[in-house]
């Protein structure tokens, strides 16, 4: 292992750029040819502590699956959402410019192919549809040319989305899709953010969702007994009025109460730069029956100082257990210093923040700093989907090459898995049942590498 | 000031690129057209402290001036380097593929113009010219795709360019330049690595430099009374083998003796991640006759770890006063703390790191760190002429709008001021001269902000 990884730092020598120093969409392709890459899609990475639970599956199979169910309708919208989809039994009014969607393809079919294949032709419209959805673009410096322009995009992604999981049908097929990924990459429990459903009246199904995954896991782990299952940190966004985020916190500590073991949590998501500061709702944060309600912030997810990076000092004073990103707590030798005291884990999300404008050669992490310092870290997705990786092997791959030293070994690897699962929100018990399935993964794969690169 | 910080802050909010974020490349025009830039064109700076004297002056320059001097031959050569010049008054070897550049130039007149005038026609001549020798390419992201090629090209500039200043006359005209632009631009003071010169036999006229230097500083002092001279690190490179070192040390231990104002100490450079680490000259620079003579190491330029980062290592033990660029300082907690706790100087380049490619967006660079800590630290601009950059504005404005915090204001920049007489190799005396001339000029640069800016 050691071996290989000094074998691609060779490239410290050559002109072949360093795959960890250059930007995803380019070195997606030559990252996956590497052995270290095959060697850590093997691995078992224990959990993932920080995904969005509405880009979680795959957006060909979205596009492939959940857009060839009948009834569903689509409408391109004006301003920066390029369209929306709603499922509906009764047509849609096409003057308020509904298309069904089967419709759609008929008709490009007829305008397109004549007695070519329908796979060929329906290709159109799904390039269309994942070049609206993805953020991979092969140029990503001159066509991100600055943060606002991607998390515009980033935003609208999950608008589209809505309409295509807003059941308890889709989001079962939308899960399930995301679960087997997940145990195919070595991932074998996550904690996911946001969780509220609201189907396509508006109504809120969450709490059918939440006995819906509980349900679906279940059954998942008859097959796959060495998954350890799905915890929620229920959300809010900073883009709510004080009020909706007063709204917000009552119905996540009733959720709390309501799935004990499923909801772990609160916390607030949206780009941090743009919209309110965590200190915007200390009034609907701090009260009597909040006390009990454990806080996971996103908190410093900015390139800038003295502005978003302010949600860090209120995470640490609010006693948060984990901090979402932290990308600048460097910038701030007290509040650095206070996690350090306090042992809150930051949670790293290494593609996520090169995709979204944050930083580009991976050596430059703040990430990096952690690692050298020995601090309490894990690393996550964030929303994997979007640019195209897999649950957690691209980052790791990131993580390892790019955040850690060039002379870090499988120990890094190692421990940021013991680290998962270490700093999750499993119960004790839970936590020790979760390590002895890991380890007996852990010694498979071991096993695997070596009579695969014949080390012994 | 304040409010014209805020008002470029105002990017964070819209889609326009944040200019501090961006490669210098893309967006200098933009720069320039900024107010903030224009008050820091203003502003007296103090001084440079890591310069290497052979980019000290225009490239475009160089190329009207030196090239256009008689009997100047060139040849193309196979392999990196593009191209060399010599100066000769008897024709060099036509069959060794030497062309005299005049004859050069008027073939191409020939060639392409007819009735045009020469300047036009020159024109392609002197762009072939300039695209040899500078940095500068608009998308240079994918121009260069890894360090080593941007290194690489870097380093055929250092070798074409000592054919043009390797007389005393050429480089008398080139140092004049370089003080002429550096004082424009407010700096009053510079420390110049390197130092050494041969003449075209390979004669070393490093004596006979030091002397001229010495001669036209205080010439132009006469003229421009608040110029506070310049001095020598002089450097061996760490390409050099150890007998070669040894030699070096050697003859700047010697120069140290005969010119003890202007020689203050003794540096190593080059490409760090690919030549030899200090250490590898430890027997070269621990000797009882060092023990005297002050080390001022290039340490840590490299976004790797555990490799060319060593260097910090033993910078630190062999008592370095200042380090040049310590990019990686901050991956070595321990490297950190001493650093901190012996009051080493860090000399942060920002656009030599950026062009170099240890760093895109300013924001991430380990010196926005520092600042935020409270480091030593002195702002330079190490081979500016090589990307097209003022002596010392464009590094003052990357440094106050990309490395210091969103609040940082004009107290900022007046600290880096300081902290360049400061931290200077000037004696004591020197000092307290130097800080009253750049006092002086600071007084009259907030009267001219203030008139220029109506802001009273």
């Amino acid at each position: 292992m050691v071996q290989k990884e000094l074998a691609v730092e060779a490239s410290r020598l050559t002109t072949e750029p360093y795959l960890a120093s250059r930007h995803f969409f380019q070195v997606k392709e030559q990252i996956e040819k590497t052995s270290i890459f095959d060697i850590i899609r093997m691995m078992p990475k224990g959990g993932i502590l920080h995904l969005h639970d509405s880009s979680i599956a795959p957006l060909d199979w979205v596009i492939k699956n959940l857009t060839y169910l009948p009834n569903l309708y689509t409408k391109k919208r004006e301003g920066s959402v390029p369209r929306e989809f709603q499922f509906s039994q009764t047509p849609l009014s096409a003057e308020e410019g509904w298309e069904n969607v089967a419709h759609l393809r008929a008709i490009e079919k007829e305008y397109t192919c004549n007695d070519a294949s329908i796979q060929i032709c329906n290709k159109s419209f799904e390039e269309i549809l994942m070049s609206e959805l993805s953020l991979v673009t092969p140029d990503p410096y001159n066509t991100y040319k600055s943060e606002n322009v991607i998390w515009n995009k980033f935003g609208d992604y999950f608008s589209t989305i809505s309409g295509l999981r807003n059941s308890l049908e889709t989001a079962e097929m939308y899960l399930l899709k995301a679960l087997e990924d997940l145990y195919d990459d070595g991932v074998q429990y996550a904690e996911l953010r946001d969780g509220d459903l609201f189907d396509a009246n508006g109504t809120d199904i969450t709490d059918d969702y939440m006995r819906l995954v509980d349900r679906v896991v279940n059954e998942f782990q008859m097959t796959h007994p060495d998954f350890l299952g799905i915890k929620f940190i229920l959300t809010g966004s900073r883009a709510f009025s004080e009020q909706r985020m007063q709204q917000q916190v009552d119905r996540i500590i009733e959720r709390t109460k309501k799935f004990p073991d499923l909801v772990k949590g609160f916390d607030m998501d949206a780009h941090e730069d743009v919209y309110h500061k965590i200190r915007f709702y200390l009034d609907e944060l701090i009260r009597n029956d909040t006390s009990d309600l454990p806080f996971f912030f996103h908190a410093g997810e900015t390139a800038w100082t003295q502005g978003a990076d302010m949600n860090l000092v209120d995470a640490v004073l609010l006693n948060a257990s984990r901090i979402g990103h932290g990308f600048a707590a460097l910038k701030h030798p007290k509040v650095m210093e206070t996690i350090r005291e306090q042992g809150i884990v930051i949670e790293v999300q290494p593609l996520s923040n090169q995709v979204l404008g944050f930083v580009n050669d991976m050596r430059n992490h703040p990430a990096s700093h952690f690692i050298a310092n020995n601090d309490r870290i894990c690393i996550s997705s964030d929303d994997f989907a979007l640019w195209g990786a897999l649950p957690l092997s691209h980052d790791f791959y990131m993580a390892f090459m790019g955040l850690g030293s060039s002379k870090d070994d499988l120990r890094l690897l190692k421990q940021l898995a013991i680290n998962s699962i270490k700093f999750s929100t499993m119960t004790q018990a839970e936590k020790i049942d979760a390590m002895h399935k890991w380890q007996w993964r852990w010694t498979v794969f071991i096993d695997e590498v070596i009579t695969k690169y014949h080390l012994l």
